[in-house]
């Protein structure tokens, strides 16, 4: 269905792009008075950044946990997501009882700078055109989300956050509040992570670049206007990075070479496969709550990151002077960031004499294990948030696990 | 360049589309009274088979050497391609002195039924309607490919092959050459393959697939009457398809993060990095001499290919009652089909008492190693058909190496 926005103009064709400019959360503007010197040198502002938050700030404000999302992620980590009415992307780790339980923890999830889900970003109404940014919105990086979230915190009263976690772009960003924003980070959690994007994972980024740009209903980054939406490349896009998402071994486990609905091949281009129909369908349903341009966006923002290289090519130099405590956690199939990489970030942290723990947890569910059930995983956070919380002095939770 | 076929509709822009139909290289038409019964059940003929030689066929003919080719390979394994103008796609390993050496064995490479190059395939001409075959064309499988091929050796007069070598999928034909046709195969070297295909490998040529199909001068299969061609998502296929094969040591070692003609990020969603730019290459190269269609049926031809399933669920009956002599190579860095995959195959060989030998080399190239120049590969070879040779009674070449 499609909707005319109050400007007149088509937009697309469901409560995501409302989203876009109106979100069911919280948010909070940010003048142009306050914006925002882009690693790009341009000037961001105002703008947007939405977010939710789940707990209570104490009185000292000395409990609140900065959730960081991964690219397709959103300020939905542990409430129902508006647009595609499921739960909470994270709520396996953020409840009441929970690794990051919110009978203790004040948590603050925000949208990404560059993001669809309110905070400001390609698919957001540019003020000086009056229309949707487009490719006209400067490209970012994971600096400038994190930069962006500063002004939210200020305006939440935080001092200096208990903890800063998140998993993949997410533990990216963990990475950059550590190294640009010593003091106002207590402990730091990044999860399946790395300090620098690899090549292969670039190639697979520029994979689906390419098959939204190569639809012509991407119109140059116009859709919108055009009443159109690049749906096909999107979809395929996704596909492709779903794969590197889960190990072949869970593949394998969940599907094997098993036939859907079909006693044996068809002899067509049907979706024979079971992984095939899981995959077209990975595809369909992700079009339906993402912005074709933040994804252009985002996945750029990953591919420039690389903490060494703005270090002086050394990683340590970034977490110089630190005192913010970390807990470094990578999933042994996780083949998009690979142990290696979290051990880098662990050398490099040893090497100013961090305080760090690290901590391999053995998963056959590929990079997306960090968003699963995974029993040691979740050991490994509780017991770490409980060690910093008593060095913190926060109080025990009453009758708490 | 636009051109008119002979019939008057408007066929694609280059000689790759000529090629379909009046292939530069040998080939042979096989009568519709000697149809295929292909795995689908359906019979297929006439078709056409296009293929190369390189070297003599001795009185004996017993020196010749089948060599199968990849997904996008060629009848042009060891001379000049008509469309690209480079040299063989295997000259690394077919040639005078090379292991397989031309001045003592007769080379034979025939186009794989359902490629694009002159066999038949849905980009030839269908008899009964005049125009391209396109989604007309029958699906068919790997033992389909290698049963179409055996009219062309036997009018070559060749009864038994002293030898069926070729890598990737050609290692699958080989495979099937083995099962299928025992006793026209006196040593077999399926080399970085596998006797299956994983769910991972099914999904990274479904999301190809997806991205053929997805662009809308795909044309449902019909481009060539339409006047176009699904460049953008044929390119997008080959782009996911070329990272998986290549190690992510290799696109380390070779691009890195560097940036290409560069001095700083463009902030921009031009090509960078040179990974990208090296990935936007091969999409449009490859497009410029291979047919879409051909992509799809041959992609799912790999996706069928399950030896075992085809035998009772066990390997090992595939290869019951074989005189075969097998070299099995796989590369240490492949991850398309890694060593495991190969393992399984000599594991089924011993189970059925074959003589098989294993070498799994040392390369950080991935997959394409066997394209490349690697010397442990090329021993293997050379040691493999000199010891068969022998056994075969094959006379050495004067002053062999």
């Amino acid at each position: 269905m499609n909707t005319v926005d109050q400007r007149g103009f088509q937009v697309g064709s469901d409560a995501r792009v409302l989203e876009a400019n109106t979100p069911s959360s919280a948010y909070i503007d940010i003048p142009a008075s306050q914006a925002l010197r882009l690693d790009c040198d341009q000037l961001l502002g105002p703008y947007r950044i939405a977010y939710e938050t789940y707990g209570e700030l104490n009185a000292a404000k000395s409990n609140a946990i900065l959730v960081t999302h991964a690219l397709t992620g959103d300020q939905y980590a542990a409430s129902k997501n508006p647009v595609t009415g499921k739960p909470g992307w994270w709520e396996t780790l953020i409840g009441p009882g929970k690794p990051i339980d919110t009978d203790r923890f004040f948590v603050v999830c925000p949208n990404v700078l560059g993001g669809c889900m309110g905070s400001t970003g390609p698919a957001s109404i540019n003020p000086k055109t009056g229309k949707p940014w487009g490719l006209d919105f400067p490209v970012i990086t994971i600096g400038d989300m994190v930069d962006a979230q500063v002004p939210l915190i200020d305006h939440l009263g935080i001092d200096q956050l208990f903890c800063v976690i998140g998993g993949s772009m997410g533990g990216m960003q963990v990475l950059e509040w550590a190294a640009r924003h010593k003091e106002r980070v207590f402990t730091a959690a990044p999860i399946a992570t790395a300090a620098w994007h690899t090549s292969q994972n670039i190639a697979f980024h520029e994979v689906g670049r390419q098959a939204v740009m190569a639809d012509p209903d991407w119109c140059q980054g116009r859709y919108f206007e055009a009443g159109r939406e690049p749906r096909n490349g999107l979809a395929v896009a996704r596909m492709a990075a779903h794969i590197t998402y889960l190990s072949e071994e869970a593949l394998q486990r969940k599907f094997g070479r098993n036939l859907q609905d079909l006693s044996a091949k068809s002899f067509s281009f049907n979706a024979d496969f079971q992984v095939e129909s899981y995959l077209r369908h990975q595809g369909s349903t992700f079009v339906d709550r993402f912005d074709a341009n933040s994804y252009l966006y985002i996945t750029r923002a990953i591919d420039y990151f690389d903490l060494a290289a703005d270090h002086g090519d050394v990683l340590a130099n970034a977490f110089k002077g630190t005192k913010t405590r970390f807990c470094v956690v990578s999933f042994t199939s996780d083949w998009l960031y690979p142990t290696r990489e979290s051990r880098e970030i662990v050398q490099a942290l040893n090497a100013v004499a961090a305080n760090v723990s690290f901590v391999e947890v053995e998963s056959d569910k590929g990079h997306d294990a960090f968003l699963l059930d995974e029993p040691e995983f979740f050991a490994t956070v509780t017991g770490f948030l409980n060690a910093a919380a008593a060095k913190r002095g926060l109080r025990p939770v009453q009758g708490s696990r």
